[in-house]
């Protein structure tokens, strides 16, 4: 426990909840999207038809048409040839990498992460005390060379990734990068976490091919309804080979028996009645708004020596200040002005991070993304040297 | 990972899908005793009022109304002074084992549990590898002779039990059992993990003395919302000291950020409209008579030789099989008269239980409850030597 980082996500969700501050720190879907009328009307139908069966303890598994319904449009959107029964519902994706956690890592186990990684997965995988190898992202995925090398000094057990709009880069990982972690892996005892919480949300509404589909058997899959239906539901899914399986079925048991079966009942009946493509569709279209609004005005006010990674889907910009400009600096002056941004360092288990901020542009409307970016540029004019 | 007991519960669960079944074997409350209505309306409130927040991310401690309640409650049943800072909400109250393990338990760490233990906890915990003690369970509580042994000649990190109604066993500890574990640890580096999932099912209504208020500063007490709400919306709470609280927060939000918001939502509204205590006092009626005419029955059908306890709440007894009846042999004839009881053997750490059966009379009607033991009576009738 000592070695787990604090909660700088926990401390973000504080800073969100005060309205009078305009939050690029967060990571919440645009509650403007979350399609309530649907949900209640799920809600409804299933506690009125089935209320004392979906209020009752379930399979640790979880609802079965549900995971039917996640197989399936796994087929339909990835071609990827997936059972039921390889799919297990998790407390929203966070509890996947705390599975994944329980079950492969020990003290002292080798883990390969992005740099920048996804800050949830480094909190969940400190628990089990593993040597972190940080990855160096390119703008079009991970560092092959650095992959390599890695995987040949260590006995790396898992590389965890998020091939689609990473969380916090944005980046996407070209078909090439795809294909290179693949042909790393492919073989070696080295499993590849696939992170797709954004797989979703690429604006241009196709998916590139999932790691999944090229390491079939040494992938664990993992996925969300939190950026697609609602994060209050906390629904997610990891699909995972039937032998991994049956030890996260073991971890999850252990762990709180089984997922919230009233949501999972609220979800299905939602999936069945409602049209999620469409729903998707909409999701897709505001946010990318959202993202061309905030890359514009940081191209209007931020100063030339700042970059940034233009993401084509998901929810975050990062961007990366001149020497002698300090995030924590960027961060304290822009809280001042009422504008919350989140300085790069906890992205990093090895240091670093010091001149990166990651924006969220999901969850702020176009009014108050202006707003707030016009400050944000005005506090780091200042700062730059 | 590959220490710990394979899923009982989870195989149990999937016996009691099949309604040609009579269960004993399981832990479910009564269905007939959940509250579809009242959970209904409040969900219907929840998703009108206060949809778009309902099912946003919200904070790991949990809904602070909701944790309120829980304090208020303590103060009012029990006597104890709690603040809702040091309350989190939990996926059921097995999350509380597995954060509880998270922080507390490394690899070769001692950890006392009663004998015969509760299942779900010796699987929660294995996972994180401690030596477990068994500590002997008397009619009316812990050996304390047994305990002093344990806590002197080992530095025991944790004493984990079910000071009410235990499961398996239906034990309640008494007053001075109670008194002599306060005596035996008070002082020490010991906790005690005091799960209280059956103090509101006492059937005269009485909840004994918390341990809580006579080991404030040592005592991590569990609660749920299962037995007396509704198992499906997955509720539990921890209720731990703010240095230890401090910890719990880090671990539930690298598990997986928080609990359901919606069924924290729907729960909170559901206690502000409902009469708990009403809801409750049936729930007790109703599971006293189904304990009478089991134990009943058993008295009528069962040979002399046969033994077992007499639970004052709960949902569960414990039957003590004589010399040469195997639970095992019990367990298979009787799933072939369509009956199914829970074989000892998983709560024992240390082997043991080859002569115990548990039997769970909260799940089934009166009528299932008497042609259940009688042909129960009879398969052990002809096994007995």
């Amino acid at each position: 426990m000592a070695r787990t980082p604090k909660s700088f996500i926990r401390e973000i969700l504080k800073v969100t909840e005060d309205p009078g501050i305009i939050s690029f720190a967060g990571g919440l879907p645009n509650p403007a999207l979350i399609d309530v009328e649907g949900i209640r009307k799920a809600a409804a139908h299933v506690l009125c038809e089935d209320g004392k069966t979906a209020l009752q303890y379930s399979t640790t598994e979880g609802y079965l048409p549900l995971r039917k319904f996640i197989a399936e449009r796994y087929r339909k959107r990835l071609g990827l040839a997936v059972s039921p029964d390889e799919i297990l519902i998790t407390n929203g994706s966070q509890q996947c990498l705390d599975l994944i956690g329980k079950v492969f890592i020990d003290r002292g186990d080798h883990v390969a992460i992005e740099r920048p990684g996804y800050l949830g997965a480094i909190q969940a995988f400190s628990l089990y005390e593993p040597i972190f190898h940080p990855i160096e992202l390119l703008p079009d995925g991970p560092d092959p060379a650095m992959l390599d090398d890695v995987c040949s000094q260590y006995p790396v057990k898992l590389f965890y990734g998020i091939p689609n709009s990473q969380n916090p880069s944005g980046i996407t990982y070209s078909e090439r990068r795809r294909q290179e972690v693949a042909s790393t892996l492919v073989g070696t005892r080295t499993l590849f976490v696939e992170d797709d919480a954004y797989g979703e949300l690429q604006f241009s509404g196709n998916a590139p091919a999932s790691l999944k589909g090229m390491l079939p058997d040494q992938t664990i899959l993992t996925g969300s309804f939190s950026k697609i239906l609602a994060p209050g539901m906390r629904l997610g899914w990891v699909c995972a080979p039937p032998a991994i399986m049956e030890q996260v079925i073991i971890a999850k048991q252990a762990s709180d028996l089984h997922s919230n079966y009233l949501s999972q009942r609220i979800a299905a009946r939602y999936l069945a009645d409602e049209d999620l493509d469409a729903h998707i569709r909409k999701i897709r279209f505001v946010y990318k708004k959202q993202r061309d609004i905030m890359l514009l005005l940081m191209e209007e006010t931020f100063p030339a020596s700042v970059t940034w990674t233009e993401p084509v889907g998901g929810m975050f910009v990062w961007a990366t200040l001149p020497k002698g400009c300090s995030a924590m600096d960027v961060f304290t002056h822009a809280l001042r002005e009422h504008v919350a941004v989140l300085p790069g360092t906890p992205f990093y288990v090895d240091g670093g991070g010091d001149q990166q901020i990651r924006l969220n542009f999901s969850n702020s409307s176009e009014e108050r993304i202006i707003t707030g970016v016009e400050r944000l540029g005005r506090v780091i004019r200042a700062l730059v040297p």
